[in-house]
């Protein structure tokens, strides 16, 4: 037992093995819980309460969660999750979803800290933590990914936490955790800048609080590095190129305003040409931290960067743990209800970057359902960015899949953001400024600038045709709107 | 010229004839106005405006406004607007819209503000305001609706005044005009309860800043006031019986949240079951103020109503003049960014009612675009409430034109708001509490609850073949999704 890690006397004796804590959980109990992807969650815990789902012990568990494959794929293969709230990404848990076999709603993540207070549709029983340690006062220090795991505590009768050594203590001090409250008690948020402190550098827990403790000796799974690939480099630089234009038309500060980078390729790239370009003192405020934003910090250009959690690829985990020093002052963990909170996101004017799986001609984004259908990973956090971010950008390939599925398409079968939510659409292709536009000029340019020339003439010819045999102020022919998704279906090709 | 209106004598001599004021727009100019669809709006000028287009002098103008009928109608008469922000209401300009002849976007309200302030997408040049008096110090008390008639006026180079003979001198201490400001400067906006004062009075203008008075006498033209159906009677008091159970199960308040009440036939039928009901003290902070709220404080059970603006049937309109009076300490007339700002939504967790135009299975909301082309109103402040409240409900009756149109359909051709903004559904057939749900559970529950009996069973046909055939998180038939839309085309009715 680590007394580095547990400093707590007290609390030294309520260390249990995974299996003894796991055992406290009853059929029917809701756990919330935390983490990034695949890292930074509380894992020898879930393995072994999977393990007694194998056994027949346990039937079936809710599970609440946002964005957190490791917990979905292990208690999943156990069959014992009966709903799950968040997106998902574990393919085992994606198949049971798609399946009708588990029961899913990819909540916004700036709900789950609301319903955990409100227990508007039940009760968070368990919550599971994954720590690097607990203070002398009992309080607790999470691993690099904070989320909604303070809410969890505050709500849950049982909180178990995971001491996860494969993680530096020397994240402590870099967490900044704040909680709201239930209306009418919530007064403002009292963030105004990025680098703002308003919590504590721990979740609030206390001796008793605590019912038990495990320890975990694992080593972190950080997913390979993303490439940057021509295109996605292209894309990163007109959105750059974009930036400088908007600060020489007064648009927006010369500075910048934070920035909601995401992850991912696209978004590497764009961080990456940011990096080469003139901007420095750049913030961040976004709802998840990659690779990008190290290499911003490394560079000297990132002044402060706020996030709820990291996703660090193995080459960069190891150099991180190794100089945490040098981006401790760089780096706020917080909160979701925080760095999801509208309120924050409109103070800040932050420019939100976004993925999709697909867009229509008129801006309306698909970012969850493939074929409106089949569930790939959930909403997550762009609405609340998109719709108060001072810019809107979504970043996406023209095409994918080879050039077989164009991400631009008449009308997309599911909509996660609407047409008023964009502000801007950068591919490799170029960039469409849809601010303020009608609906027929959104098209015109999201075709024009954005579609690969492959589908543009295919998507030029449905606007056209919809335009003069259906007409109205955003022209759709209901029969031939989903003819490039049923043209997929049918031949593999959206061409 | 009354002085009782206008109290600054440097400025008596701004006024000016309509044709005078009028005359000061060139071709090309972007106005910012506001009003309540055809009421509280600056007439003489608008009209004097068209006259000037019919003469050929004016061809085209960009036209700001958030729900305003008026003025878009005699202008779009006269064929000037080439370009509408906002939603609109006008048949007229509706046509032109359609059509393809007049640029359209139904800007969200919240976004009115920061535009302006922004210039992101160009100056407005020209503020108009409909006002019931200026101040000895040239500050500009509205007419009874603010929206965004503040900003204009801080942006805008031109300022013109309609003094509103029309409109109550009483409404004077009404209004609590509150600016925000752009980032990095924007901090929190401090209301904190529906009835905090916050700002000033009047729009703060100055002697300098106002360009042309000139003075308006016709009386305003209030819409006649709507019925309560049986059948929207019913609807209310499913939404009563609910909040009670809420309120017996602990998860709402006693007194409740704050509403957003909206208006119409619906949302009126709801206000009169409350007023029945035994709750008291209630709140109201809604994106507009109709009938149903001041009959809730003419029998006493209105605490405080905060609206950005009323819209009072004829029936209603003289009676509130009588006796403004009584309800110059129950109501407060704000700025839209105030009254439609996420911050303040979530921070007072506002219960908010939203109307629709159809839904489908799977709670995804189109409230704009008739057979997803044909643009009826605009998406108005929905949006924000319904993402952004502690309770988002629409209402609808489940079928329209005699029945031939079911409210509920398989798929929606255009989405205004998604299943993540709804929590309740409720029509005359029932209620459906979809918080939490997954989609298929949503779609069971929105069907057997709230759909008209009589479309229940090509509804659960359309899910059940889905399930079947496609599968997956959310089961769709992409050649068959606009079925009940195609039939409803093809033969008169959706059955």
């Amino acid at each position: 037992m680590s007394t580095e890690r547990i400093r707590n006397k007290n609390l030294l004796k309520k260390v249990v093995s995974p299996e003894v804590a796991a055992g406290i959980i009853k059929d029917g109990m809701t756990i919330g819980t935390h983490g990034a992807l695949n890292v930074a969650y509380p894992k020898t815990f879930f393995k072994a309460l999977a393990e007694r789902g194998k056994k027949g012990e346990i039937k079936e568990i809710n599970l609440w969660t946002i964005s957190l494959f490791g917990p979905e794929g292990v208690l999943a293969e156990a069959g014992i999750i009966k709903r799950k709230l968040g997106s998902i990404g574990n393919n085992t848990i994606r198949k049971q979803i798609n399946a009708g076999k588990v029961l899913s709603n990819d909540l916004r993540p700036e709900v789950f800290p609301l319903y955990t207070r409100s227990k508007v549709i039940g009760k968070v029983d368990v919550a599971v933590i994954d720590a690097v340690a607990i203070t002398e006062e009992g309080h607790i220090v999470p691993s690099h990914t904070l989320v909604d795991a303070a809410t969890y505590v505050e709500m849950a009768d049982i909180v178990i936490v995971e001491i996860n050594h494969a993680q530096p203590l020397g994240l402590e001090g870099m967490h900044d955790v704040y909680c709201c409250k239930l209306p009418p008690h919530q007064r403002e948020v009292p963030l105004y800048h990025v680098g703002d402190r308003i919590g504590n550098p721990y979740i609030l827990a206390g001796e008793d609080k605590i019912t038990y403790i495990i320890e975990s000796f694992e080593s972190e799974k950080n997913p390979p590095a993303s490439r940057i690939d021509p295109a996605s480099q292209k894309l990163g630089e007109y959105l750059v190129s974009f930036f400088k234009d908007e600060v020489k038309k007064g648009k927006i500060p010369s500075k910048l305003y934070p920035i909601a980078s995401g992850i991912g390729s696209a978004s590497d790239a764009f961080l990456s040409c940011l990096a080469q370009s003139d901007f420095e003192d750049i913030e961040i405020f976004t709802p998840v931290l990659g690779d990008g934003v190290l290499e911003l910090i490394d560079q000297g250009k990132c002044k402060i960067a706020s996030t709820p959690g990291f996703l660090l690829s193995e080459e960069k985990w190891q150099p991180f743990c190794q100089n945490i020093d040098k981006y401790k002052d760089k780096i706020i963990i917080r909160s979701v209800e925080v760095t999801n909170n509208a309120e924050i996101v409109r103070r800040l004017g932050v420019i939100a970057l976004n993925n999709l799986l697909e867009i229509d001609i008129y801006g309306n984004i698909n970012s969850s359902h493939v074929g409106g259908a089949q569930l790939v990973n959930g909403v997550g956090g762009a609405g609340v960015f998109a719709a108060n971010g001072y810019l809107a950008v979504f970043l996406t390939l023209s095409t994918s899949r080879k050039g077989s599925v164009s991400a631009i398409v008449p009308m997309v079968p599911h909509v996660d953001l609407t047409e008023h939510n964009i502000d801007v659409l950068v591919t490799e292709q170029g960039l469409a400024d849809l601010r303020g536009l009608s609906p027929v000029e959104r098209a015109e340019k999201i075709i024009n600038n954005c579609a690969h020339p492959d589908y543009r003439p295919l998507l030029n010819e449905y606007l056209e045709k919809a335009k003069k045999t259906v007409g109205g102020h955003e022209p759709h022919i209901l029969e031939e709107a989903f003819s490039f998704h049923l043209r997929l279906q049918q031949t593999g090709s959206m061409k």
